[in-house]
């Protein structure tokens, strides 16, 4: 029989389940699939734990999230179009949902699917090997609850362990005699440790941007934020400044490029994640940067030196749940042999090199949105994976950028419309920047 | 040629490679020695990195200790035995060393040893596996600078990772909506960001005991311990307060188990270790609790389960260094064929039965430090390495002991005489409570 190995249980990993069961549930001969899940339960980054580096079996901590996070894009552009948020809720919902509210629609889908049992959770992959042989991989893993080890076989390996996992730390001058906390934002839990501090925010990307929001809105003293390349740029309110790099540290001061300094209490890293595969030898790790077209992945997904093994959610993000859906039903029809990867190395390698320069040539966001797009377009036309509105999704998206110009802090009150149901999400009761409350019960009272 | 593996480059690994070195330079041939380590730099725990949770490679940092730590017992009962304090320093220093000073002091005796080329650094084992067929192992290994994945061939595979870098953390109810910081010992680095604090640490062992001092040295508001059997019941400064186990948290308040609580700004979880061996499959990994006898170690270092696998202080400890060195030469003269393993494994097993059974005789502490002072003896008898004084390690031992129970806040301010030079050691010429600045430098003015 053949057999499949999906590394990882989260939105990537749970898609390429809920593949298969959507095969297996029309009739079709589905492959034995076993998912390893080095978390107890399910959910990725969106499995939240107060715990920082590593768990409660010595292995880095997978979360990335922190307590009263929001989505910081509008749900819209991620609902699933198998599963709706309506489905869900048995309601529409305000657009910008907390981390508690998405975890339960991720798992609502895979619920309904019954894919539970495939996984086999706290079970840490080891080491995977193909054999060229054969032409099969052996997949090693801990099984953390029972303390033992299997190896098992599979034809075919899904890598969905995801990339914003695996923090980048660099070092700065004096780091080593700061006289105050450094964290970077992969361990950063609780914005109300830093009320009444002076925070410097090191970075200019998404998690700068929310995690120096999210001090803010609980009080910090003040929030600095610098970049290297470009400021942010958004009208912050009157504590919040932005600063160019970061030089060096030394007692409680920070020193900047421009030669200005400022006393700080703490230094939040966010300084962005690194794909990271220590379950892998030379021959099936994927070595790319951080960028909508990976290096070495034809069609976003097929790794190129070896066509048995498959990387889902690999890309840089505007599009997440149903880009990793449209990867997931594109890599199940190669296994089911719907699909036909080329044979020719050379093929796959031009695919990958026509993403790559069509990435390269704009600079621009709304380009680098409709590039993607055109991604998930592609993958769905030849999958039975349900056909949605990826262009209304984009404009969502543009509607959004300009919604944060806007107002940095009141973009997540805006409002949008299901590109699936067609269904106007409801206006939040409560304006996020006094929405001190993120649990679930208090986020679907509206 | 014989290959040896030795895993890790702290003090264990270190005397590994000196054992074989030691032999080579009196002539004899020895076996080619690989030492693989994860870090960039040798000497393990005492390897100071500001980092917390992973490093900057992605893997679990390996350092435990912080910013102003002197070590926790006299100098004099932890002296290597071929390299004195006074061949480092050239001259006697005083007993409690912070930790820069063992650090430099560890790396003078491998600096003269000329061991460093035998040291793979920044390389992590991934997986060990040892084939019966064969009669030998391979080692798979990521070399982080290069990013690349080697597996070699050895006879012999030596553990000394250390068991005190994967931290054993429980959780307690309220943990996951806790209003302030949770922080393991491991991952402590700095006890200035506790200044004005209100401070609760959980245990009673050494971490608790030497983190809360640092707490309570550097500005602490308050420290509060609490203990799971028993109190460690120092005379405690008048804000240090020892309370039964805590039970649940709430907001910012701790609660314990006689029903007081405490609103508290931290909590460090002084918590302990675990064996940790994520690179080891089922028939090569040790499973023992940190204790002086510990389970499957023949002599406390063969492997019962593999007479070809060692693992050097995997012992609870009260003996350190000098410790390892016993081991260390004691596993080389087996690996050299001048020590012979019984074949018979029932053999084996009787000798950890007997080890265990003898540790367990007694619950009193002196009782404890001469049965590992009495297993020193015995390994040391059987090799060349020098013999030195251990019962007179054993009474400095109970020395420091007494010292403690004197005046906790002034233990370090006593002084040892060397077992091995016969030398007192100067009293230092600050009170470790004044003494704010740690460097090496300083400790050294004398």
């Amino acid at each position: 029989m053949t057999r499949v190995a999906v590394i990882g249980a989260g939105p990537s990993g749970l898609a390429m389940l809920r593949a298969f069961q959507s095969a297996a549930r029309k009739g079709e001969a589905i492959p034995e699939v076993v998912c390893y899940e080095k978390q107890a339960n399910w959910g990725g980054l969106w499995n939240y734990t107060w715990r920082q580096g590593v768990d409660e079996n010595g292995e880095p901590v997978h979360c990335s999230m922190y307590r009263y996070l929001w989505t910081n894009g509008p749900k819209e552009g991620l609902e699933f179009a198998d599963y709706t948020f309506e489905e869900h809720f048995g309601k529409q919902i305000a657009s910008y949902p907390p981390r508690a509210v998405m975890f339960d629609y991720i798992e609502g889908r895979v619920k309904k699917a019954g894919v539970r049992p495939w996984i086999r959770f706290s079970n840490v992959v080891r080491w995977v090997q193909y054999h060229p042989e054969t032409r099969d991989f052996t997949v090693t893993a801990h099984d953390m609850v029972k303390d033992s080890v299997t190896t098992e076989r599979f034809d075919y390996v899904v890598c969905a362990s995801g990339h914003f996992s695996s923090p980048n730390v660099p070092e700065y001058p004096g780091f080593d005699t700061f006289l105050g906390r450094i964290v970077h934002a992969h361990d950063f839990r609780d914005a109300r440790e830093f009320a009444g501090k002076d925070v410097l925010v090191v970075g200019s990307s998404y998690s700068a941007e929310d995690i120096g929001s999210q001090c803010w809105k609980y009080g910090a003293k003040s929030v600095t934020s610098c970049y290297r390349s470009n400021p942010m740029g958004f009208k912050w309110p009157d504590n919040w400044e932005e600063k160019p790099a970061l030089v060096r540290v030394e007692g409680k001061t920070a020193f900047f490029k421009d030669g200005s300094s400022k006393d700080v209490d703490a230094i939040i890293l966010c300084t962005g994640y690194r794909h990271y595969f220590p379950f892998l030898p030379d021959d099936l790790r994927l070595k790319t940067r951080n960028r909508l077209a990976t290096a070495d992945l034809y069609k976003g997904v097929v790794y190129v030196h070896n066509t048995k093994m498959f990387y889902l959610g690999m890309q840089d993000q505007w599009f997440t749940f149903n880009m990793f859906d449209a990867q997931a039903w594109y890599v199940r029809d190669i296994i089911m042999g719907r699909i036909k990867v080329p044979e020719d190395k050379a093929v796959l390698l031009a695919d990958v090199a026509e993403r790559e320069a069509r990435e390269e040539a704009s600079d621009d966001v709304k380009y680098a949105i409709k590039y993607q797009g055109a991604y998930v377009k592609e993958l769905i036309a030849e999958t039975d994976y349900p056909d949605f509105d990826v262009d209304g999704m984009c404009k969502a998206f543009f509607e959004w950028k300009q919604h944060k110009v806007d107002n940095i802090m009141a973009f997540r009150d805006n409002s949008y419309k299901s590109l699936l149901t067609g269904t106007m999400a409801p206006k939040h009761h409560t304006p996020w920047v006094d929405a001190l409350d993120d649990s679930m019960e208090t986020y679907l009272r509206n």
